[in-house]
């Protein structure tokens, strides 16, 4: 028999207002005791007046012990809606793209908490970020299996996500073999990526469409790609033109690839690279009085949790402030924030503090998110995280 | 010698975060009586402690009573500064779009407060919406001569703007002659703009970048446009390969040229129209079994003012709800709002709610806002006022 957890009053409204998330203190425990919920299984989770409200997987340790995967009581989390998932997940991406390079499953977004996939052709590179999805690691494997037939399927779990539930770190090829490296496209430029030893799952799809809006405007323009990491930006600003990339990064593995992009695009001519932390690059630079006409902001996030949040706003706003001391006389900035703490509000206050500073002037001419292969739920604000701010600088 | 307003204590604040309004109550006029002041005449701004700001054209009796052209307190905002500022936003429109066709200015994002113009080719479209803009009307026909040599010039001066400033409805060619009909280009389809006696400047530029994300999603699809005015939305999804293409809208004029532009771009066998108050024609589309594809949602501004939200929070809500009802298993809703006082996170909650009351799933794929040719001045919270979402709505 299915174990139960019972909500206390009114805890049951972010639920039906479609949020699938569950804290511990929401819990009737004189009801229902947590504790001896086997952890990773599935429950069904009903209201205070004993209403079935749908079936989560639960892990009582953790702050978030309940996580809806579906409101129908009569299904599991199992192979088979695993595989209907995915096909729901498959269909809106090949809608989307035309190749098959893209974040495959969006955990929450997807109706799937907990587990990330991410599609690099016939390579599937996967994240586990919950006990609950830990449980389900087999049924995962042979969906994707099912439905895909990939070449290989990486774990690659290394997550924080899982730190906080209390799972080991390990990076696997828990399916097929890679024998050849793993090459990915994106808004036409084909990269390298580093599904074992690189950041998150190798590569970032999310600023795929930010990424796009740069293109469009670097045309024989010189431009800094500050926190580079392989180069998604650089690399793709040298193939759309620009005369000039200098990718700065403080990881030497990460800059190597840089290089290895730059050859495969046929722009290693125009793709330099720096070794450094960002803020002595950026104080180096100026010292030296380079310029740009482009300059790309896309720093790890700053902010991880909300203890961090005026540390990280400070930081924000001082790597904005020095960054836009290096564009020219008529400038381009694009700055993003993948903390999910940092509000859009905050980050605009960044930048036109940074504009004020220099007593210059800003217009805001985009602001993007996630791409779309990253659906935000919208009962979730916490699964929208991603910002990019293109601001043109110019003195009047 | 020029008139001189001196702020309160403190009331500098928002100016030297460069935000460019001053409200009436933040003058200290036993310093400086603001009813002397000559209307639409032009002042230096001063602090509390005598330190000038910058200068302001002044209205003595609007609620924002001066809005500053320049922090340089030597220069005047007449011919020459308003060819200086044409000349910087004609160079980032140049850098953002091949073809002549775009907003040109952008009133305070583009540094000249109460002045749009949108952009035909080389008929350009005005509205001077303060006195202090209207006081300079000769100049800004005169720099705008200078800079584009027009085939002609439009003001289009019936906003709700000038209301407020007690200033006269009037539409006129104050230069040059309308001999033939203006025609616009956008996302690589072509319309009549009906810059006379249509709404605003004629078209909505604001959404291009909206429009093309949602022109990638439509080939094959049956599309409903609510709301439709000439077609911006149904007749580019038209053009983009939608197979069926309905468009609503109460306005017969606005119909009529619907037809004119689908016929424009050879796809007037797939664009129908149909003459409806919009909720009328969700309960009448329903009432018939009709389901859609893609769904657009592009009302007018529901909230026009501060104390028309709460009402126009229940319109956009009913709005994303009776809408979502005739959307196919797995549809796409674009959901748009031009009302600056609602906020994003207000118009994903109708989303939300609709898709809740339906028991659907939702994905938001996507948050637009207006496009770069509309900058926000990032001190200026209330220049950003577009906002475009699109969801997939599907059932699990």
């Amino acid at each position: 028999m299915t174990e139960r957890l019972r909500l206390k009053k009114n805890a049951d409204r972010r639920l039906k207002a479609g949020h699938l998330w569950l804290y511990s203190n929401e819990i009737d425990i004189q009801a229902t005791p947590l504790k001896t919920v086997e952890p990773g299984s599935q429950a069904i989770i009903e209201a205070a007046s004993g209403k079935p409200l749908g079936i989560a997987y639960v892990n009582p340790h953790s702050l978030i012990c309940a996580r809806v995967v579906s409101r129908d009581v009569n299904v599991r989390l199992d192979r088979s809606l695993l595989v209907h998932r995915f096909n729901q997940a498959l269909a809106l991406r090949e809608r989307l793209f035309d190749k098959p390079f893209y974040r495959l499953v969006h955990g929450e977004g997807d109706l799937l908490p907990g587990l990330v996939v991410d599609r690099f052709g016939d390579v599937l590179v996967v994240q586990l970020n919950t006990l609950g999805m830990e449980r389900l690691a087999e049924e995962v494997i042979a969906a994707l299996d099912k439905v895909f037939s990939p070449r290989a399927i990486v774990f690659k779990n290394d997550t924080s996500g899982r730190r906080q539930e209390q799972l080991e770190r390990e990076v696997t090829v828990v399916h097929g073999e890679l024998t050849e490296p793993v090459l990915l496209e994106e808004n036409g430029v084909r990269f390298v990526a580093p599904v074992l030893d690189g950041q998150k799952t190798g590569w970032f799809y999310d600023h795929r469409a930010n990424r796009a809006w740069l293109n469009a405007l670097v045309e024989g323009k010189r431009v800094l790609d500050l926190f580079s990491y392989i180069g998604g930006w650089g690399v793709q600003a040298a193939a759309h033109g620009a005369s000039e990339v200098l990718c700065v990064d403080r990881s030497a593995e990460a800059l190597e690839r840089v290089a290895e992009n730059a050859t495969l695009n046929g722009v290693d001519d125009r793709v330099a690279v720096g070794e450094a932390d960002a803020f002595e690059a950026l104080a180096a630079l100026k010292a030296d009085g380079e310029q740009f006409d482009v300059v790309v902001l896309d720093p790890p996030a700053f902010i991880k949790r909300r203890k961090d949040i005026a540390n990280g706003e400070r930081a924000y706003a001082r790597l904005n402030r020095e960054a836009m001391r290096l564009l020219g006389r008529d400038g381009l900035l694009l700055s993003a924030s993948c903390s999910m703490h940092l509000t859009t509000e905050r980050l605009v206050e960044c930048v036109r503090g940074a504009v004020r500073h220099q007593d210059r002037h800003g217009q805001i001419l985009y602001q993007g998110g996630q791409g779309p292969d990253h659906p935000v739920h919208p009962s979730i604000p916490e699964t929208a995280y991603l910002k990019a701010l293109g601001v043109r600088v110019f003195r009047d």
